[in-house]
């Protein structure tokens, strides 16, 4: 079985973050791991994109039912044309999740992924304030060579 | 069509907020409005049993496809069999969402309803931090009464 | 707990399927049943039309996620925005699902049903051929009034 | 993009299904095709394998969600928590889909893919009757490399 790690964010973003989530992308890609996003643009492009450029493989999860949604850098597409039901699943198939930005959408899956033991590492995301949060909540990283370091702490030790 | 009020917190609560849920549950009842949950206990049994201590309509939305997983209180039990995918719909199938506390799934309907345009009211549950929410956050309150006028404000405010 | 039963057929139908799932409907309703469908139109709208002149309870659990396209006699809709992945909460929540007529939503909801061990009964649908079936498959009648005999049945067997 | 076909049956079958499955994933992966399927045991499990045997690429779309259930030869497992509804994900995530066997789960399956106007080749599985399907119904073939031809005139036409 494939490492596979998610990536989520906006559907549009800022620049910082789409460059952000291209090297985000890069970085898993050329450890090996799989990129698995959302499928649109923005954060979920950029992270595929960067993927790609390391020929990496990119998993778009879409939230519609029409394969040409998905943006040009996903090699795998797989429609659920459940809209944002499908945050479920970007959250919780991945070992961990990076969240690039984000707003109301990657809230959600931020929460989700918390509830089911997937580890979410965020680079200018969410954070949720401590007394709120059993257990681990969003680690806080600066840059994506962080964010990396932290995803093969993660898959180092799940692998024990 | 009737007015439906989505009821969201913890399935296993602190007294406090089984109290509150309660008092919310007879309110939105009282006013006529049926008690949308995801069905399970703590404060999803605490709004529902509210709600028919004023005779009001309960609907149940099971992550699960047991009805026996249904609060004692529910009269309608809708079955997803879809864990927390299910939370989208009781994020969204209310006119309004009011959070009694609530841990993560919870965090997780209140980033979809606000997604989605649907009011929240918190009463002792998450806050968004203000810059990273467009548009409108979580309405706090300190008591169901409060909660109970902001209902009415926003449903008067759609009948328009 | 209120007993539901779903009834599922086309969002468009012909004239007699439209009158047959309207008697259904309120056959359905006089015995005190809430009926629960896909909330669209055809045989969805005509039961739902026939329990509302019976003063029943009409649920609706729509695919997509706005409220308006609930035909005219849903009671309580509930938005699920997951297209026809709603289709299985369709076919499980009912202790029983009257199929009228119907095209391919409506044999993957029989197949469904069927899978998770909800009678169904067929009123001019699809029926299954028997060596590919375990257990129960459509069970077949001609009248509404046929099909009210076999729920009876079912709700009496199921309370022993 | 990859071009991805879906394979449904059951998740337990005869050693014949389990052989013509897994002649179908081989000849898929040795014409680049990825394989999709519902991730567990039988017919799935068949496919994913004789998929692996040709180097191909294979991806499990769990009813659950533990990475664990998924059958051995599973290199990229989706995660959806959501049971049946995850059918539908299956159903119309592939340009085509080929069922081998299979019972009310596969059944559910082809009828929402001939809804979303994706073709299906069956392979000892249902067939549905004429007159009740509008377009195309399952087209029946007796051998893996008949279903082979079939998915390279599909894709082939798909791409004028």
């Amino acid at each position: 079985m494939r490492n596979v790690i998610a990536v989520i964010g906006g559907g549009s973003c800022a620049p910082e973050d789409y460059a952000r989530a291209r090297e985000v992308g890069r970085l898993l890609a050329e450890q090996g791991y799989a990129v698995l996003t959302g499928g649109l643009g923005g954060v979920m492009e950029a992270a595929h994109r960067g993927a790609r450029e390391a020929d990496g493989l990119t998993i778009a999860v879409l939230p519609g039912s029409v394969a040409k949604e998905a943006n040009p850098y996903a090699e795998i597409v797989i429609l659920t044309g459940m809209g944002d039901a499908r945050n479920v699943i970007v959250a919780t198939s991945g070992r961990a999740v990076i969240a690039v930005g984000g707003s109301l959408g990657t809230l959600s899956e931020i929460a989700l992924a918390l509830k089911h033991n997937v580890p979410v590492i965020g680079l200018g995301s969410w954070t949720l304030p401590e007394h709120r949060v059993t257990g681990h909540g969003v680690m806080v990283v600066d840059t994506p060579e962080k964010a990396m370091h932290l995803v093969d702490g993660i898959i180092t030790q799940g692998s024990d």
